[in-house]
């Protein structure tokens, strides 16, 4: 058994970093991770940018200019100013080469075809210079970003359509268990219904991995021997629910020796989810998470998360950490790291109740993870706890 | 001019509640809002399940058992022992309906077909009793609850295969000004590339709302005001991105008024998005949000999310906000309330540089918006600020 900090320090170490590129439409790009810099091919702005609705001058001696034209946004006009001239100009408009700085229109009197101004000016007011925001040649976006939607906007702006990501693993989820039913047909004495499966699914299409099968076995050694080989085979990222363990009937431990998967770790220290198995054939990672629903999605974010994050080359692999006072005295009983599901909000992280790994009902509540490193065992109300953000909409 | 909380709140009340609804598949119900309140058809679990690998027992008079069989999970075995009597039973099997307690492995000498308690025992230990997780008749999930994958599993694991849901709102997004070209061809002089529309349609896929048309639409008046009267035809909500402004050729506000939009307000006391319009037609809410990308995105955050969470049925309408400690001190200029792009990691919030709300490359780096309230300009570091959790993965 290995505490919790060196098992995710052994994914990480373990993870197989995909080699593996794509192009991508930008539209098409969310949550993909870009497998190079994106190079600005523009400056951004391009010209220099009237930033308000009102004047452009080429700036005189008086406080009075004479208005010869305007600008608006998407005009190519580039009017030429003497010194007291100036062109009505709008937000996002081009300023002319021979203007100075901009006034914005309440701070002038319009005279008929003068304007005089309220206030002293200074030069380039209002005026976002070409090249503000990114010159062209620069790096726009660095290798092993992940994509949002902001990032999506800023790489518009420059007017790039695709880019080069790296490819997602390709995952296989296995669920092992002879109790365990499909949804919809009616359950016998001794039969639940499969969960994990769909459960996990359901995470890894959230977070962008869609090419991800599901594959049930039942507890039969060969079976379980054939089906593990063949995902093995096929994925790069495999997860077994149902898990290992010593039962007499669980023969996920045994085919996995069968078949050649080296153990990394088996059984982590903590609460939910302590045996969890991680284990490597060739470049293929292999997860045995818990049967138990809560246990198995607790790791999920815990561990296979960043080992997902790791192999598609994104530089922040792990959920945010911040630290949030806890909203009531906690104590735990015995000597394993917690992971318990939270809910933050306001000033406090609150602990939800119904904390049994068997059950989702609180993980659904959850937008937090608090974590409890093994050797504490009493918090006060008010002290900081290490709380893991949840993906949240 | 109205203030931050006056504008959310107008939003809100004026959220126009969807009352159509329609059924889908539980593995597609991810970021769908329950429109009835989901019942369980079972206890969960549905018998009597053990927790552990050990012995079902009715428990004797001695420390000593004999083992009359087994009981796998998935075995519609019921064996009946008399006091004395074990059985071998493995996690998630059916505990006999004639033993009253388990007994872990570890904690039990084997001696041929017979064991030996380590430790005195109680009655119902690593039982699960049915329906500890939920009675068949209660309450899975209520209306208003949003679907995350744990909510997925929950279901699944009371046999749901199907959800009602309330439809989303379906959504169009309009671009306007003539500065705007499409990402891929040559720039030419005062041209910019369109990003907001690519902007906000991939944050409105990545929150679920796929049913999206985006629309460019040139500074021409009766194009404009065409575009809008077919925008709030067909659809619930409607986002206008380059804004209303007094400028001479921004067209919006004018076809706004002619198609006869109630303007419920039009300018926020806020940096970003003062430009702010929200507006209703019947049922179909219109917002103009301002043409800068970074304003745009905050507004769409603070204002369009709830508007669609609440026209959604959520009870969950607005982002989490927790309270963080500033990494530093921070002073503001003016009287506007700011939201700040800001990065929460570890015990502290970071504001990030390159706060303009022309520039979108902070808002890629950010996964928090610090509010700061209008009457506030002073912040010292240490102290606690309001700080809005964007939707991160």
């Amino acid at each position: 058994m290995i505490d919790v900090k060196s098992a995710l320090n052994l994914v990480l170490r373990h993870a197989s970093l995909g080699s593996k590129t794509q192009e991508v439409a930008l539209k098409a790009a969310l949550d993909f991770v870009l497998a190079k810099d994106v190079i600005s091919e523009i400056d951004m702005p391009p010209f220099r940018q009237s930033a308000m609705d009102g004047y452009a001058l080429h700036m005189g001696e008086s406080n009075s200019y004479k208005v010869i034209g305007e600008v608006k946004a998407g005009d190519a006009a580039n009017p030429v100013l003497k010194a007291g001239e100036a062109v009505r100009i709008f937000t996002g408009a081009p300023v002319p080469d021979t203007a100075n700085t901009v006034v914005m229109q309440e701070k002038v009197r319009v005279n008929g075809d003068k304007i005089v101004l309220v206030d002293p000016l200074n030069v380039n007011q209002n005026i976002r210079p070409n090249g503000e925001q990114i010159r062209s040649g620069a790096i726009a976006l660095t290798k092993g970003t992940a994509i949002n939607s902001a990032r999506i906007g800023f790489l518009a702006s420059l007017g790039i359509t695709t880019i080069t990501v790296y490819k997602k693993p390709t995952l296989s989820i296995i669920v092992t268990g002879n109790e365990l039913i499909t949804p919809g047909i009616k359950l016998s004495f001794g039969e639940i219904y499969e969960s994990n499966g769909v459960m996990l699914s359901a995470v890894l299409s959230e977070l962008g991995y869609k090419d991800t099968r599901l594959i049930k076995v039942e507890d039969d050694y060969n079976q379980t021997k054939e089906v593990l080989q063949k995902a093995i085979n096929n994925s790069d990222v495999v997860l077994v629910t149902g898990g290992i363990s010593v039962g007499d009937y669980d023969f996920v431990g045994k085919a996995l020796n069968a078949i050649g998967v080296e153990e990394i770790f088996y059984k982590v220290n903590q609460k939910p989810g302590k045996p969890l198995f991680f284990g490597k054939k060739g470049e293929v990672s292999l997860f045995a998470l818990p049967g138990n629903p809560a246990a198995a999605l607790s790791c999920f974010y815990i561990y296979v998360y960043p080992l997902l994050k790791k192999s598609e080359g994104a530089y922040k692999t792990q959920l945010t950490r911040i630290a949030m006072p806890l909203s009531v005295d906690y104590s735990v009983r015995g000597n394993r790291a917690q992971f318990l599901k939270a809910q933050v909000e306001g000033s406090h992280v609150h602990i939800l109740g119904g904390q049994s790994s068997a059950m989702l009902s609180a993980f659904g509540d959850a937008n937090a993870l608090v974590y409890i490193p093994e050797e504490v065992t009493e918090i006060k109300k008010g002290e900081g706890v290490e709380t893991i953000l949840l993906p949240a909409k």
